[in-house]
């Protein structure tokens, strides 16, 4: 069984199975290949081509719908309001992305709301399409809930991640990208504490009853057996000492502004049986040159994060990483080396090569 | 001595300690007047009046220059770089607010980075400018350098704090405001811990060699001796397993818009003897209406904060807090009962009417 391919293999046989079996048009298959290979290039496998597994559910669901086309609701020059109308996520973030950016070129800035999606792969790869043509640029989702606020115990909000990309000079091959869920940890996370037997840190989780839990097979079990109550806590954990309530925060400024400006549904009532799933974003794009010559302000910044990277270590570190240079790095190698999938990847990709009746090599 | 303040005593009081001992303009000192005397109002008595004492260092240091007007160095129909020539924060803030809400008004929204500037208070008294006028409003601001990357020991970046209001419908007296240090904790916690003896948790602040530390008075002791190494940790605490890059992340981000977009001086170079403090800003007014009615889009994001405000309760909880309740009640209190402020606060107020040759009451 393969476990390495070339970048383009990848995409080609991800693209090849989202047309064979999914019923993804030429255009959707091609986008969210892409968008699933990058974040396997990156280092991301959680959001790679190991999630064609969610995708096929999300299709079984009826909660995506390939075919379906985004439109504009609403529109300014600098901004949009689409719906996705259930449609294939990464194409629908696509048709919002390209909207925004040809609309900040024009205005200055642009932003995107968008309502009635599905899950967009990495949100690193539309925020850094700003970054790329000198702009800043900004992707939020909403997801399924799995987060707890602060002092409840009701999952109310997904992960919501926030990501912000900033063009930044130098002749290193990455740039500034926060992409970060606002929960402590995604659920993978967890999943891989479970499989080791190891104990999670306080601030991850809580039981339905809202306290923290520590046990990660305990927690595992518990949130796929209640869809309701117990779940991720949010960066900086329980309660408000370290700095739970900001985290929550942060989350809940994700929802505002992704199923707030949108009209469209929350985390906490995606994924509802006989609809689609919900899913909402928000983007934006604010051009470099607002403040001035681009340029100067791009080494400027790169001066910045360079002192900042350059200053000294905490005993046994070796090293500071800025945002978005470990996963510019490892793309980097995957398209020298290749990409490893792991074992239940691969056993996932071969099996739905043999249901499209495709030969393996 | 006073202990208890009307709102409008406590903010004429300021005011003309400002102008008879700082050598505050009337303009000036009316508006740091305010948004001191609204953060006592709002239960945020670090940013109170208690700072007229670091206002006071600031000036006898030379980082702030009552009567320097700032002026504006680069300008577009939607942005504007503010060049504050070491003037008074809240005065050169201001400035800068009313401009970017003109602007907004007019191209949809606006964004104004700062340099040269100084302690601007409390963020959310800028960004919620922008919601009374049914806009989105952002405030970010760095500060002296305080805090730790991940993996590193040297105090480079400030608290820099992340603002962002919303504006929401319904009859309650408040508006969703996420107002943050993105490190863990501001200091002053750290100086309450230390008065009480209380040990620190484990995601607050690391040594000189970048290790934990939880005895609040050694922190204490070491944060004034040494100018450089050990600090505070960002929103995750320390390392990455709960997600402590993600907080030094944001302080990062905060450091882009604000001292890089500005062309500034970053957080690290702040504070430099013989020159002015340094401190940059940056602030974004977005239109509700680009998304749609304004009206229906603020009846839409007051359901989602309350239903989430309504979800259940973590076990021994009655409340789920929304960003921006605590200090509206506060504020209202305020209003009716009157400012209270601790004795090292009324100490100082005194002792300044008393250098300026004002009658006591």
């Amino acid at each position: 069984m393969k476990a390495t391919y070339t970048y383009g293999e990848l995409a080609k046989l991800t693209e090849t199975l989202l047309t064979a079996l999914y019923g993804y048009s030429p255009a959707e298959a091609r986008i969210t290949a892409e968008v699933l290979v990058e974040a396997d290039a990156r280092n991301i496998p959680s959001h790679g081509v190991s999630r064609l597994d969610f995708y096929w559910e999300n299709l079984k669901g009826g909660f995506a719908k390939p075919g379906a086309e985004p439109d504009i609701r609403y529109e300014t020059p600098s901004s949009l309001v689409v719906d996705g109308h259930d449609g294939v996520g990464p194409y629908i973030a696509d048709f919002s992305v390209r909207r925004i950016l040809e609309k900040a070129e024009k205005q200055g800035s642009a932003f995107c709301s968008v309502r009635n999606s599905n899950h967009f792969g990495i949100a690193g790869f539309w925020a850094e399409k700003a970054a790329y043509k000198d702009m800043i640029g900004l992707a939020f989702t909403n997801t399924r809930p799995c987060g707890i606020p602060t002092f409840g115990r009701e999952r109310v909000l997904g992960t919501n991640p926030i990501c912000a990309a900033i063009p930044c000079g130098g002749d290193s091959p990455w740039i500034f990208m926060l992409d970060m869920a606002t929960t402590t940890v995604a659920h993978g996370k967890v999943e891989v504490y479970d499989r080791r037997k190891q104990t999670m840190p306080a601030g991850w989780a809580v039981d339905d009853k809202g306290v923290v839990m520590h046990d990660a097979t305990a927690f595992e079990k518990l949130f796929w057996a209640n869809p309701q109550f117990g779940g991720h806590l949010y960066l900086g954990g329980e309660g408000e000492e370290s700095g739970g309530h900001k985290g929550f925060g942060l989350g809940l400024l994700v929802e505002l502004l992704c199923s707030g400006l949108s009209l469209g549904v929350a985390s906490y009532d995606t994924f509802q049986k006989g609809k689609g799933s919900g899913i909402t974003h928000f983007f934006g794009a604010i051009r470099l040159d607002l403040f001035g010559d681009a340029q100067a302000l791009k080494a400027h910044i790169r001066g910045i994060l360079d002192h900042i990277k350059n200053g000294a270590k905490a005993e046994g570190q070796g090293r500071i990483y800025l945002h978005g240079e470990k996963e510019a790095e490892s793309r980097a190698r995957a398209l020298t080396n290749g990409i490893t999938l792991d074992e239940a990847t691969c056993t996932m990709l071969e099996s739905l090569r043999a249901k499209a009746g495709l030969s393996g090599d």
